[in-house]
């Protein structure tokens, strides 16, 4: 970017020397001295009352230090809304899906810890279970939550215009149902957590998390313990994607384990223990109706979604509430109508995942294609004429500040020579284009805030305290690139504390995808506050007004005469000798957060700013399918995609890398089941669940958009998850130029393609 | 006080539950994983060069990971002033004292390392070496720094007025020379470090000091490391007394060893190391010639002291100005002369100790009482006659704010019945007064800053950032207090995070007495700085204006509707939310720090404000002697001080307490002795280094006499070692109301009474 030294410049991130030569310290490195191991008992049905547990034998057992049972706990349940709560972290009087957590060892180690779980005795009674959320939400259905009617967890619904108008109105009129296998967040490393109390009172717990501020709140409510005594420490953390989000039993069990033991204890999920009982991506059915007018004007569109939430309520009604966001985002059709329920049944519960939601973009942008084809207008052109822009104002309320979906849409079209390839690809190669949407930044009340603290040392560098989270995309680094364009010290000359909420200031963390936007505008605004107080002190000294100041290469310089300055550490230890401590602090907090919006969930419309930003883009996919045996695979991507203004624009690529290969895999690969009779989880390890290698992705072109965005700091907005958005539906519209046919179903497993052949699937017209 | 919640009061200390049931962590308690353990070999010789060090054998044994010497080091010099570098804490080409360090090892355990440094071959030329200071300056002997003549190490001078002619006016003129031992720091925990290196460049450290902050910027130096790479943690640690201000050898070779072999590696000192080889106290003779009026009024002084330095610099001119400070404070003596000399020896050096410089006191108080004998007044009455008071302005130009000398005269006298007590007790029983002085911040540059970040959680609960180190004297709890008081939040919903250089503004550490004065009154600037946020925030939601608002018990208040009320955290929350997150920051630089004073150690008069505030009390004693056997027990003492105004009356009474004990052990039992052959510490041990125990503790009752310091937090100034100062005094004047004889000596062991008997020793009247 011009004008800048280091924002918009593609520098490698502060933290590659340790990740690559292995000091990093992830949250398995971590040990300390007497330290317990633990282990969790899980329930082995899907609905059963607690009758007794017998923890004699297992505490008798030598080794084990501890057991817990939900009668050593307060008895409060968790939520990670505060409006619905309804988690046992480890039940009390009944289990609610096979993996529920009942009791808790901790031991000398971990071959003792399990040992004793074989020697606890738990009296089930055994309740009916239900599994479709269909099947939940029939009058009689065995029910999940007492106080819930036909296992409803919660509802989202808009609408705007005259939908059935709309449709009278449409000249032709499309509608289909699609369907979407449960997947799992897949991080490299499982799940754990590790607590260490100390008798006076103190919890210090090193959570992988994206927001440990919280958490904290969380486990401050859940263990009544004061927020000060609870430290949670920062640590990195083998992958994220949403997954991290939600507490586990591990820390709440962690927690009541060390607090009884008084010594450390460590609990390190197995893989399949992480993929049964760790919330996974909702596995919604969708069933859409479009209408448009022979021009390609879109005029109706009414989609309904289900969702299997599984046991608990988790992220709630803001996991139906995700889709409408990406729908109305993306095209202006006016009159426009979204149901969505989410519905317990007994199996582990469903929670935010990265992309979470383009399921709808999904059947969406194939049932565009289908009118595209059937009109005669190039998919392209049909989205071209359809798009929202900035400054519009969606059904929401909302208004959308930057959203350049049609210069995205241009700019893949050109760089992937759409032209020349979309449908004069040989038989079997396709290329396909999708839109998606993100969104920067929704309502969390002052946990969206973001405050950042800067302390000078005496030699001009100096500490970074801020609540960001780096799952992994490189949130530290893009702060330190703040810091030292505001204040012209070399990013390795800052030190950055990061998410202990003990010692920084609040902040979303990796929460809502806020951290370019509001964190890094929060850590911009500290700089500036900072670089005030040092001109405030170098000015008498230069004998020139503060304004006349500037701070580059560790000095304090004159503007206009460059040749006059004082090395900036001179002026910071003249400042702490003068009674001016240097100390920078900024807050910022995003439009939406402070703006009514939707922030009472319980209200029937949702009417309001919906997210603080918008993130338009377009995906391009080039895919060969094996018409004999029904494999597809993808051979090229290109993500031409907005992310306000770029302040690492190596890193935006990177994560758009990640977010296709990521998206790519629950196209085709990803699927969970259960056994039917059971409620077992079957695919619980990578022997039965598959995710892409390296050697299934393929050669990816991203594209950066640029887009200021006025809100966010320099410019920018998310740039990570809303890069997936598209990628399903572009595969799929890929695979439909290939072979002519379109899929309601993910993943796109061969089976899936070859009865889609058969059944020559495209999506239907109704009018 | 008046008008405050909290401060003045006597609340317990924050830390006490934690040390009272050892959860605390001492330095001793942290073990990291794969921890190695060092051990330092020492210089056997005086005085020698070091031709060569063979380490391969060392290397070779089982269990070594790494062998460090000089060598390996950037071959840079030490000093606690950046004006005198002239230590290596690892020896290049020569040793200087017995126990110089040579050479460290790092090995998987301590037996390990300890007989690898048996397989260290050094090769020693052996150079003449010198142990006694006047020795040492005379022409012709052994120089034991090549550029500095006559082994002068530093020299303080100071002449006000006419001396000469103020002995001629005086009517009587005394004459005497005293003599004090050489003594330890005592400290119940050695001396030790931990070091622990990231290949990524980061090396972590754990060092029991009294201000990391400068340790940090010594090994900074030391190390060729940047600030920012070194991260220095806060412990808890047994005992400081100034002795942990020097960088030691541990330190260093902790580092050192820790880089080479990328493990943790932890030197703790043994006891016989910890005498030997860290900073002793120095030991003066002072020759003392006082003249005075028949009245009792003061005429002239003339101080000569030469100070026994030992191989290295240390705190150097420092050390021999301290005296001065007291000597001038007290007492109103028109013609005043000093001169003080530093002088190396090949022996351990001397460093600041609690209450260095009270040497002096104990010469010119037993003057005085020998004056008020020949005189015919009162000892307290001849104090009464000449004692400085608040507003006086010193011969070094340096002005009193507060200093109540006489109110502590006269309330020591009146609490101990001196008037019916003094010359009226049974022959062996004696009671006597001395005054003493303190002071509270000198000069330290940037250094002598504090400033303090306050950061508020969600719930009113709060983190205070500060670099104030508790070295047992409750510096902590005193913090909380301060927030507590300002913002009106329980001091339990405070965490400390302090002296950790990489998280914590600068301050002084326990460096110069300053926690109560500057680092406090940083506190409380940053406490108000956060309230006035929070009026703020507070105001429109209360309808009045922020003046209006003041915080008491978790709550925001209208001061004039005490019914109007809001939680604190619904303020706080309320401010994250709207973008204005609670930091608040304050700073203070206190007067003496700022002003020009000595600051220049080089100029040949030091005039400027020499200490930011004074410290003036009175210390009675009333002893027991056995004529028989010389044994002397003291009885009881009444420390009757000033502290400005008590922040935590308890804590002052428990540090004076503590400063008596202390002092009475220089007394009467401390002293080490070499071999003057082989320049061997002969008293490294507690078999032959004598310390009081609780039986040799007398009951003591504190005074406390308040005088608002307006220079200080809330009125403070320092309360600790100043209580030190006129303690020595006090027994030798209680021994000669006793027994008639007045020692000139240190310690007043049963051998010096014996002779001091024999001889019916007392001051000498040479006029």
């Amino acid at each position: 970017m011009k004008g800048y030294s280091v924002i918009g410049k593609r520098v490698p991130r502060t933290d590659s020397l340790a990740k690559a030569i292995g000091s990093a310290k992830y949250f398995a490195d971590i040990t300390l001295p007497r330290m317990l191991y633990g282990r969790i008992l899980r329930s082995p049905y899907p609905h059963a009352k607690i009758v007794n547990i017998d923890t004699s034998k297992a505490k008798a057992l030598p080794g084990v230090k501890g057991v817990v049972t939900g009668k050593d706990t307060a008895g409060l349940p968790y939520g990670v809304s505060s409006a619905i709560l309804d988690e046992y972290l480890l039940e009390i009087d009944k289990v609610r899906f096979v993996g529920d957590a009942v009791a808790a060892v901790a031991a000398v180690d971990e071959d003792t810890a399990e040992e004793a779980l074989t020697l606890i005795d738990v009296d089930y009674e055994i309740l009916p279970a239900v599994f479709d959320p269909f099947e939940a939400m029939q009058e009689g259905a065995p029910k999940i939550h007492d106080q819930v009617e036909r296992n409803i967890s919660a509802r989202a619904f808009m609408h705007t215009g005259n939908v059935d108008q709309g449709f009278k109105e449409s000249d032709y009129v499309y509608e289909d149902r699609f369907t979407f296998s449960r997947v799992s967040h897949v991080q490299m490393e499982p799940y754990g957590a590790l607590a260490s109390y100390d008798p006076v009172g103190k919890l210090d717990m090193w959570i992988p998390s994206s927001c440990l501020l919280i958490k904290r709140t969380a486990l401050s409510y859940l263990l009544k313990m004061p927020l000060k005594d609870l430290r949670l420490h920062e640590c990195c953390f083998g992958g994220h994607f949403g997954g991290r989000t939600d507490c586990q039993s591990a820390e709440f069990c962690a927690a009541l384990l060390s607090i009884k033991t008084q010594r450390p204890v460590n609990i390190i999920y197995t893989r399949e223990e992480t993929m049964s009982v760790s919330k996974h991506k909702g596995n919604f059915v969708i069933d859409l109706k479009m209408g448009i007018k022979r021009d390609g004007t879109l005029v109706a569109e009414d989609a309904k979604l289900v969702m299997d939430g599984g046991a608990f309520a988790s992220s709630w009604v803001f996991q139906v509430w995700v889709p409408y966001v990406y729908s109305e985002a993306r095209y202006n059709i006016p009159n426009h109508r979204y149901e969505a329920l989410r519905v317990y049944t007994n199996k582990s519960s469903c929670s935010m995942q990265r992309y979470h939601g383009d399921q709808l973009i999904f059947a969406e942008e194939q049932m565009l294609d289908k009118m595209a084809k059937d009109l005669g207008i190039d998919p392209a052109e049909i989205r071209l004429r359809n798009a929202h822009k900035a400054g519009d104002v969606l059904h929401s309320k909302s208004k959308i500040t930057s959203f350049p979906l049609s210069e995205t849409i241009e700019k893949a079209v050109t760089a992937s020579e759409w032209k020349e390839k979309r449908g004069k690809l040989a038989r079997g190669h396709g290329i396909g284009l999708a839109c998606g949407a993100g969104m920067t930044g929704f309502q969390m009340g002052f946990r969206a805030n973001a405050t950042a603290i800067i302390k000078f040392n005496e030699d001009g560098s100096a500490t970074l305290f801020t609540g960001v989270v780096d799952v992994g995309a490189g949130n530290h680094s893009m702060m330190a690139q703040v810091v030292s364009e505001e204040l012209g010290i070399p990013m390795s000359d800052i030190v950055l504390v990061c998410s202990d909420p003990e010692l920084t200031p609040p902040a979303p963390g990796e929460y809502s995808m806020l951290a370019a936007f509001t964190t890094a505008e929060a850590v911009r605004r500290a700089a500036v506050d900072a670089k005030q107080q040092i001109v405030k002190v170098a000015a008498p000294k230069l004998d020139v007004e503060p304004s006349s100041l500037e701070l580059k290469e560790k000095r304090v310089y004159v503007k206009a005469y460059p040749e006059r300055w004082i090395p900036l550490a001179s002026i910071i230890r003249a400042a702490y000798r003068e009674g001016n401590g240097i100390v920078g602090k900024g807050s910022c907090t995003a439009r939406a957060m402070s703006e009514a919006g939707w922030a009472d969930p319980l209200r029937k419309k949702y009417e309001g700013q919906h997210a603080a930003a918008y993130t338009a883009g377009t995906t391009i996919a080039e895919v060969e399918v094996d018409e004999e045996t029904g494999e597809v695979k993808v051979l090229s991507g290109l993500p031409a995609w907005d992310c306000g203004v770029p302040i690492n624009p190596m890193a935006v690529e990177g994560q758009w890398e990640g977010a296709m290969v990521s998206a790519l895999g629950e196209t085709l690969y990803e699927k969970h089941e259960w056994d039917e009779k059971t409620g077992e989880l079957v695919t619980a390890s990578f022997l039965d669940y598959k995710i892409p290698t390296a050697l299934d992705t393929p050669s990816i072109t991203p594209i950066i958009v640029e887009a200021m965005e006025s809100e966010g700091a320099y410019g920018a907005k998310e740039a990570g998850i809303s890069g997936s958005t598209g990628v399903r539906a572009a595969i799929a519209n890929a695979i439909y130029d290939a072979i002519g046919i379109q899929i309601k179903e993910n993943p796109i497993t061969p089976e899936v393609i070859l009865k889609a052949l058969a059944e020559k699937s495209e999506i239907k017209r109704v009018k």
